[in-house]
């Protein structure tokens, strides 16, 4: 398959836990010029590169003929350095660390301001996990943009997003006969464990779990209760929906990369870095940026 | 151990479905004088009959002084006829049937009228699947008695709740190296499955991802931002909370138990049921009863 976005390489990248990513890479894509004001718009949970496009094109709302958008690949993602692209020395395969916001942004970071030499955006937006790298962009460089644009995400990741994580995280786990313990749970811990590979059977049996534990989270109340899997989606029924919507959808992905962004989200935290040192109203009163925060709508559907 | 409850025998007792628990048995236990005006009591998902105890007492809202109280076994809960007591013919074993609320309730009546020589109940009161049994009493025998108390449940299993637990059965029989199927969403299908015989390592691992899928559904975002467990439960953290509430709570269970509860569930609806044929409103019209829903409420645990 073309690959169709750039890489930018880090080297050993140094993380927020002591850790490292060893040969540790960046994947993005650009659109516009680059002399237009810039605008970063970083991925979300499990999304590819190509799954914020929708947003990009001269009739919506980031117009390349007006900016230079710059798209970035969380960590994990499959596309930025993952498990599944981790090269490993085969008699001492090492377990991908993990990652926070902080080491993600400070990537996004250093590949706009070293490799693509902009000083100044115009703008950081994004979606879910993407919007939690909003927030943490606004609070690591609070001025270095113009504006942030938050959407459906948040700067501290809530008790109970972290146990929704962790109840999809045993779903996929306990296909691989393995119980998930605390250590993604409040605060970076050392990875320790060793390398888990998935048998086929594990890997389908895990995410096909998965994506049907997920499904009563990725969707409101009000979307299940109006049917709109049906009416909108055009899904037979809610079986079809959970086959072919959300297995289909966790299938397409990789186990442990999964859990690297998991894990990233679920310790989401902006007052989790130097200045601030766990104050999280210290945190948010550093942002500088004219900020929007977004909510998600489900009667954005209806008719 | 010795059985605190009574059992009563069903015989091969005919379900909605056409199939039928052969050699049934309903538990149940009773409290206060036969001559008082009765009330019935059923139990909750995975809850025993000791756990419905709780609310009976001199003080309490069912006081034995006052009321002939009788608290009945969901089919499943480990005490009714269910997987973990049905005697199986080794060469030939047979799944549990899949079984309704009103298969439940119809038991129930069985018992109160001809077992115990009831004609009319004062009161049916319930929590969570308690209350849909309770909404499944008064639509099933409308003029049987005088209140109806159903708290914190529904008559009609919602879209998204069908949803949730169908995340948190996935999370169960992964470790079964099972796909769930749509066969409990919607409707009464036949079993067909094959008798699944669980490992005692398959057994922890599904009922401890099940335990933590289920955290989060079974508490509220408040309960969480307030960290109620740790504040009114007393755990430490929260990895503690679900290690030694969530993971011991669903590792005191049968796996196969509450598959047959959460079938249950899944697929609760009081107009599917002869007279109403799938017409809610007119199943809901049926309730002669006086009739108090309630929810359940967080606040209630603050100082």
């Amino acid at each position: 398959m073309e690959q169709d976005y750039q890489i930018f390489k880090l080297g050993d990248w140094e993380l927020q836990s002591g850790e490292k990513i060893p040969d540790a890479h960046l994947a993005y894509k650009t659109f516009g010029d680059p002399k237009s004001p810039a605008i970063v718009y970083p991925t979300w949970f499990s999304g590819a590169i190509a799954d914020n496009v929708w947003l990009v094109g001269k009739d919506k709302a980031l117009n390349p003929r007006e900016f230079f958008i710059i798209i970035t690949a969380l960590f994990g993602n499959g596309q930025s350095s993952s498990p599944s692209n981790q090269k490993q020395i085969e008699s001492e395969p090492v377990p991908f660390p993990k990652c926070s916001f902080y080491d993600n942004v400070r990537a996004q970071y250093t590949l706009v301001t070293q490799h693509l030499g902009i000083t100044h955006l115009r703008a950081v937006i994004g979606w879910s996990m993407g919007a939690a790298q909003t927030f943490q962009w606004a609070t690591q460089y609070p001025d270095f943009m113009d504006l942030a644009i938050p959407f459906c995400g948040s700067a501290k990741t809530s008790v109970h997003n972290q146990v929704f994580l962790e109840g999809v995280k045993s779903a996929l786990l306990a296909a691989k006969k393995t119980v998930s313990a605390g250590s993604g749970l409040i605060g970076l811990s050392k990875t320790g464990e060793t390398v888990r590979v998935w048998s086929a059977e594990e890997k389908e049996l895990g995410l096909k779990a998965f994506g049907r534990a997920y499904a009563g989270w990725g969707f409101s109340q009000a979307f299940y209760r109006e049917k709109l899997y049906e009416t909108v989606l055009g899904y037979k029924d809610l079986e079809d929906f959970m086959q072919n919507f959300w297995e289909k959808w966790a299938c397409s992905k990789e186990p442990e990369n999964l859990l690297v962004m998991l894990q990233t989200w679920q310790n989401g935290d902006v007052s989790l870095q130097g200045p601030y040192n766990g104050d999280f109203e210290k945190a948010i009163a550093s942002i500088t940026a004219k900020t929007l925060v977004l909510p998600c709508k489900t009667d954005l559907y209806f008719p």
